[in-house]
């Protein structure tokens, strides 16, 4: 088995060094507050008070804390790393992964970042899903190993392609828990469960969720007016209606106007031919403030 | 055959218009400006002039206008409208609704609110769906002819319940295109193309659509700290990721930040350990400004 180092013991970090060892591995693990360490000692797990103890004997080190400040420092601590491979699964964004590889330079690791799609509780079963990208032969190297924390899947090899993905998807989640929040709100505040509308609101995003291979069609073609079906126009009035409602009904709209307030910028533009994915062109000419 | 009025011919109305005529109805339809009716005009469409003559032969009187401040003043126009049933799919919010029906007061209409869950390209197919509410003999009386523009469903005898259910179907559609296109403006400042992320994209928000249950239940009971998996101060973390990688792409981050700061705020009063259900709580408290 390959010996395997687990530096954070997060809720995160935790379930990912009782996958390995549910799947026969032995590892050592190591946490800032060496208690939580130690509460984890088990046959298969060895607690180290130190960094440098903990990846000494391990070829497959998995960094998971709270944040890539709290990685690169671990980082620093790290001696040579020949023949290891580090696998960063810290959350973070695509230029912290490139930081926290400039703080491996001239150790001789190869590097992985991750960037994971699941809850701790899921972390080992096959729903959860892990996103890699980086040094590709030390992915496959350790893909046997990897299985054991959920699906795992390769992206490339520019590191800040797993954590551009998982920020991705992660924008894409709270754009539906937005969508549903506000419309669950909409549903209390007029004195009707949410759970009313939880079964009609489930198919009709799902329905929508197929329009998006469209929408990603447009976005790359830059062709946001043919074959348009509800153009920019049309679909104001409906955003105006939403906010209206939400108002009428003593719901806060924040979370609707933005998409309002884009919406009849790109009209204000002379693009009310254009599709919704014309609210793209507006993200990327906007001043990131 | 039911004898059918439609009042109003924009691209929804004409829709409506041309599926009841392929169903084998005959009707009259009026437009405000007439030659849109003239061109309508067919074995089974009779083109008329004014509103009073288009409904006189009807049983049942279609009304799908630009807003309701139009329908409004189409309905001031009716007479008496014993023996016929009004149905308003012009879009607009709950208190519209009644307003419409106000109109209609000592006309003798039976009324229906609808809202129209489809684009006009797919009227008159199973995909596209239709809410009704208020009367129900009248929606039951007339429901063969009103399958032939697509899934009907009737939501309740409030006037309000079809555009309470449009509206907060369709803020839940703009916070999956929100997400979506967030994403997508992320991948293409990455110099990526959208359709390489689209169909995990997809994947993902399939399986997020899975939790909207979970959280229906959690705004219901307002328990939101029970079985957390991940917590809102775990999901500030995320959410500042995704804005400060999006700022560091150059995306402008408006569709993400209401999110960030519901949730920040959220945590700043003590809620950290609730589930992301905690949002609609400070939505329904939000002055509605």
């Amino acid at each position: 088995m390959t010996k395997i180092a687990v530096l954070g013991l997060g809720a995160m970090g935790r379930s990912i060094a009782l996958a390995l060892s549910r799947n026969g591995h032995s590892l050592t693990v190591w946490n800032r507050t060496h208690a939580k360490a130690q509460a984890l000692a088990s046959d298969r797990i060895v607690a180290s008070p130190t960094v440098a103890r903990t990846i000494a004997p391990a070829e497959l080190v998995i960094v998971c804390v709270l944040d890539q400040t709290a990685a690169g420092q671990i980082a620093g601590d790290f001696p040579d790393m020949s023949g290891k491979v580090v696998v960063n699964l810290t959350n973070g964004t695509p230029d912290e992964a490139i930081g926290f590889a400039r703080r491996l330079d001239r150790k001789n690791a190869r590097l992985l970042s991750g960037g994971i799609m699941a809850v701790p509780p899921i972390m080992g079963t096959s729903d959860a899903l892990i996103l890699y990208s980086g040094d590709q032969h030390a992915y496959e190297d350790h893909l046997p190993t990897l299985m054991a924390l959920g699906s795992a899947q390769f992206m490339g090899d520019d590191l800040r392609l797993a954590p551009l993905n998982d920020l991705a998807l992660l924008a894409g989640m709270y754009g539906v828990f937005s969508g549903a929040a506000h419309a669950f709100a909409m549903f209390r505040a007029s004195g009707r469960p949410a759970g009313e509308l939880a079964p009609l609101l489930k198919q009709w995003l799902g329905a929508m969720i197929e329009t998006l291979d469209e929408m990603a069609a447009q976005v790359d073609s830059g062709d946001h007016v043919t074959g348009v079906v509800s153009n920019l126009a049309m679909q104001a009035i409906a955003l105006n209606n939403i906010v209206a409602a939400s108002r009428d009904l003593g719901v806060g709209p924040a979370l609707m106007v933005p998409m309002q307030q884009l919406v009849a910028a790109r009209v204000d533009k002379g693009h009310g031919r254009e599709d919704i994915s014309g609210v793209v062109v507006e993200l990327l000419d906007a001043p990131a403030v």
